[in-house]
């Protein structure tokens, strides 16, 4: 058996997220199925985290063991012939004995992305070459603003107040490091090394990007600290009560969760 | 009878270019549709240029006659109901009596955007998020190298070494300034006002964006400017051969047609 190392980019709009579900069309499913047509193994494949329905990934990282000695390429190949166009296999490895895309995961970026749009007549409007993949925001917005909130969430925390509130994540384990949707017997605290925001000029208009890496994030984490932080820099509520949200360990302390549409899974990293 | 201008914008992948044609999809096509659903009036609407095949636009403008008296808000609202989601009404506005969509532009400005992608396996590869929007180019690019070819363009000049050599475009005579598609009596002078290229680093990976402003494009110009100077970027040519391919006034002295999803107009400009 060889172990393999998928990295993978997907447009989460037409799939009901990652995690592989009877009747509903989704990254994982349409991966097995693709290294099924390809391999004739079936090998169910291991995301590095769930993705939710409607967020997308620049560099999803999957691995499977596969019995068939293939070329890297040609796999890739094969599979990106098979995938439907939304899902590309960006590169196709073997991997070390024992690597395993979430147990060994030691840090993770997501990209959050803000389209300010110019908002006539009172509706909500957004260029049809971003609309899948930005929320349309028409509140104004202090950049600033954005980056002091976002300060805040720098450092091992705990992020209860800003996880989803499933009725039964809490009492899952989380099988390693990087525990995305799922709460280990520490439940919510993470590390986050870097979170700020910056402005993109695109021939669409201006565009806010947040970035944000840690060791590991909690299901709907970065959907509500976006939520959380947008508030903030539209005026409503000051950055300087984060603390107190922290603190406070209830969802109900911080802000809305932002849409799936403007989420990517940027990178995962691995130890080398 | 009222005088309306409309700023559109659309993604073209799924669209046989703006100019109505039986049994084809088009952006033309389609708002005349959502026109008559909407006023029950069917005015065709008249844009600043064609786009073609494939072809996107952050900011086309259409101008038409309509009858019956809408508030201009509710008008914007209704069509954006009624037309696909391809297709979005940004603005739209009464117009002065005269003013017409194409007589009246002064100076349009297009976007092209090309992924630098990063080549495993030998295959060509693009993110979905980006792949109906940019060329993806598996050459290395210098941008100092592309910038320098651009500088050539800007000026007065007769740019028909970079025009389609459509057989009938040469004999139609250009109505106004800006006569995309058209060659008029002077047949292929345009002026370029400004002409450049800028790197942009999205989450994706690294794009080039050139932008161009003129009062006037030629069918297929900025994809065979582009073509063009994608090849100098390459090494392939050097950026002092553009005065010599300009005088060629040939087609065969200048690069290929890059392809039509990268292209953007990006917005139309009129006397105030």
């Amino acid at each position: 058996m060889r172990n393999w190392k998928l990295t993978l980019a997907y447009d989460g709009t037409d799939f009901s997220g990652w995690q592989i579900q009877p009747g509903q069309p989704t990254i994982q499913g349409a991966l097995q199925s693709a290294l099924e047509r390809v391999t004739g193994e079936g090998p169910l494949p291991q995301g590095s985290g769930r993705t939710d329905a409607g967020v997308h990934a620049l560099g999803q990282v999957a691995s499977f063991l596969l019995e068939a000695p293939i070329p890297p390429d040609s796999l890739k190949r094969a599979l990106n012939r098979t995938l439907p166009a939304a899902i590309r296999v960006l590169c196709a490895e073997e991997a070390p004995e024992g690597f395993h895309a979430r147990h060994s995961a030691v840090a993770k970026t997501y990209e959050y992305r803000v389209f300010l749009e110019k908002t006539t007549g009172g509706e909500t409007l957004c260029p049809p070459s971003l609309a899948r993949y930005v929320y349309a925001y028409s509140w104004p917005l202090d950049l600033a603003r954005l980056n002091e909130a976002a300060r805040y969430f720098v450092g091992t925390r705990d992020f209860l107040s800003f996880a989803a509130t499933d009725p039964d994540a809490t009492v899952r384990a989380a099988p390693g490091a990087v525990a995305d949707d799922e709460l280990g017997p520490t439940p919510a605290i993470r590390t986050v090394y870097a979170s700020g925001w910056e402005e993109q000029h695109l021939g669409e208009g201006t565009q806010l990007v947040y970035r944000v890496r840690g060791n590991g994030f909690l299901h709907h984490m970065v959907r509500n600290l976006v939520g959380t932080m947008l508030d903030v820099g539209r005026g409503y509520g000051e950055a300087s009560a984060i603390p107190a949200i922290l603190a406070a360990r209830a969802r109900a302390a911080a802000g809305p969760t932002a849409p799936a549409r403007g989420l990517f899974l940027h990178s995962v990293e691995y130890a080398s």
